[in-house]
């Protein structure tokens, strides 16, 4: 069982996510500035989100990258990762017209959260269906991105009751952090490459 | 004629079905739960759906795996078997609008219905194309899913009229039961290799 | 350069506007029959267009499965076609919106017969493309579905001033016509690889 | 690393901003000739993005044919020239609906000028990670189009305060330089391909 329809299926989803949110840019019915600028925290809150969704398919990428059988239990990791990042538009949109008040962000975390547990899962699962010598498994080394995600999102959660801008701030550090690009995957996928290929030839 | 492209254009189709489910999750105008609270019924509508169309892709998936060439008849096939599925974010919307009055139970069940029947022709249409060999026709065996979904569907539909719960539980029932991954179709792919394996290096 | 984007694109394009004509279907706000009725003129053009553009999508499919290779014309030729398909939906919604005011099915006529025109242009620049041994061009022979279908449609648009009836039955029976799966391609396609099959071991 | 899910992701994206944009052709509630009249600045806006989506498709589709290798920093700077284009429906149908005000096509420019620099960027990356042997390098040549596209986006988004008209000719101007197919690339790589074969039997 290939893993091209899961890729394709996927890019379609993350395609239709990131394309729906600017949807929510509603255009104002004056051709003014200062109607324009009413749309800054729904655009602000789109560019986050935009960066969110490129880091998950980004991620994505790379860790499909390592699979080369799929199986029915991956297929619903999968799918359950998307159904949480299907609900990223609505909590962004949320945020975005109710000016990042607090409980918006409470809110704003609640996919955050449960599409970090779910992109852990589907790793697991197909760490597990890859057996002892899991080239996903020694990619991601010690994977400190992925395990301090969630702590951070359930942060951001709980700041959110105190103060809307420290919430925030921990969303947009979680950004950040991801937006320097996953090269362990890739360095570790090469270097396995280059290993059998020295064995192969000495 | 190769399945490359009936495979990419049914993975579009679910994926903007599956998708554009959760644009009916209108953004309430105030940030408030109360108001968030409000959205339950649209929102269970959407999981439940979000599963069905997930299983359709994901049996799909299965089906498809064991097809090697594609002509008009499983072409169109295909396509009746979209249309059907493209009516459900519909049905799911004006369920859940709606707090599953009895009506748009009713309603809910018949592109459920159609949709089986549209799988099941659409899987004796390729049975037919695979002659006696069929692959898929050994992978499928008994397939009890298959045959007590549309029973199962119309059942959903007549309880319907009487009492709107029992209906919903068993169009939940359903989901259930095809939720536990389809297996019986890898299995007899990998035993079909296996024993060609055998066969020819024995 | 490989025709396999040039089909993604156009998968992804077609996939969308196959399944936006579905979001017209809007969601009434009463549970009962009377409202959900009031909508069957949408729902009869909808069913219309999805067939055509179901159609669309099938003789595309064939129409490049000869192609081997693409240039910049025919990436444009395919646009301009994709450009007039993108008018259906909201043809489809105003003839429907307004329960097949006369008016509505002249203008349905009109991306019906451009989208016509522009895929009899793809096909020519196609053919050029291959050379003097187009296998597309033998494959299409005589192509009296192609040639027969833009006077239709503009005995459609004609029909549509004095009467909406007739014009509709035209739009129905041009899809009805090429609803019949195009095995002509199909056909040819086998025939030339037998022949070239015969000719290399006599 | 291969490029498949990156055409892929970046299909869907261009094949959903290039749909999205026709829903803002508003199906006008009377069945009248003066009610879909009054919808021509919006359609014009909507050709006009066609043409540049279908531009931005178009010389993807070249530049990525060139490339046999993606990295992190190719994903990266691909997602940002996708960020510039999802804002295009926003600002095509903003001008539209204020029928091409001033402010509206200063507005439009901006995502056109931003989507040219990061198509730039996205350029520049992919050569460095080419090497000196770069083919793409090679093949954009001096790239009069790519260099002089920025300058005249910025001199349509000045003319745009003073004169509408002639901010939007400058628009339409670059759009139907760009039009004319970019054979460089195509020509360039068939060269190389040709020159390569040539040395190895000469």
């Amino acid at each position: 069982m290939n893993k091209a329809r899961l890729e394709a299926f996927s890019d379609g989803v993350l395609a239709i996510i990131i394309t729906i949110m600017v949807l929510e840019l509603k255009v104002p019915e004056e051709p003014t500035y200062e109607a324009l600028l009413k749309l800054t925290p729904i655009f602000l809150s789109y560019v986050l989100s935009f960066i969110y969704v490129g880091i998950y398919w980004n991620n994505h990428h790379h860790m499909l990258h390592s699979v080369s059988r799929v199986n029915g239990r991956i297929l619903w990791a999968n799918l359950h990762l998307l159904f949480w990042l299907s609900l990223v538009p609505f909590a962004t949109d949320w945020m975005g017209e109710n000016h990042f008040a607090k409980s918006t962000l409470t809110v704003y975390g609640i996919p955050l959260l449960m599409a970090g547990l779910a992109y852990w899962i589907l790793q697991t699962v197909i760490i597990r269906s890859q057996g002892q010598d899991s080239v996903l498994k020694k990619a991601i080394g010690k994977d400190y991105k992925g395990l301090s995600s969630p702590p951070l999102y359930i942060l951001g959660i709980v700041l959110s009751f105190y103060n809307e801008w420290l919430s925030l701030s921990v969303y947009a550090f979680v950004a950040l952090m991801w937006l320097i690009p996953d090269s362990r995957i890739e360095r570790q996928i090469t270097a396995s490459i280059e290993e059998k290929h020295h064995k192969e030839n000495p």
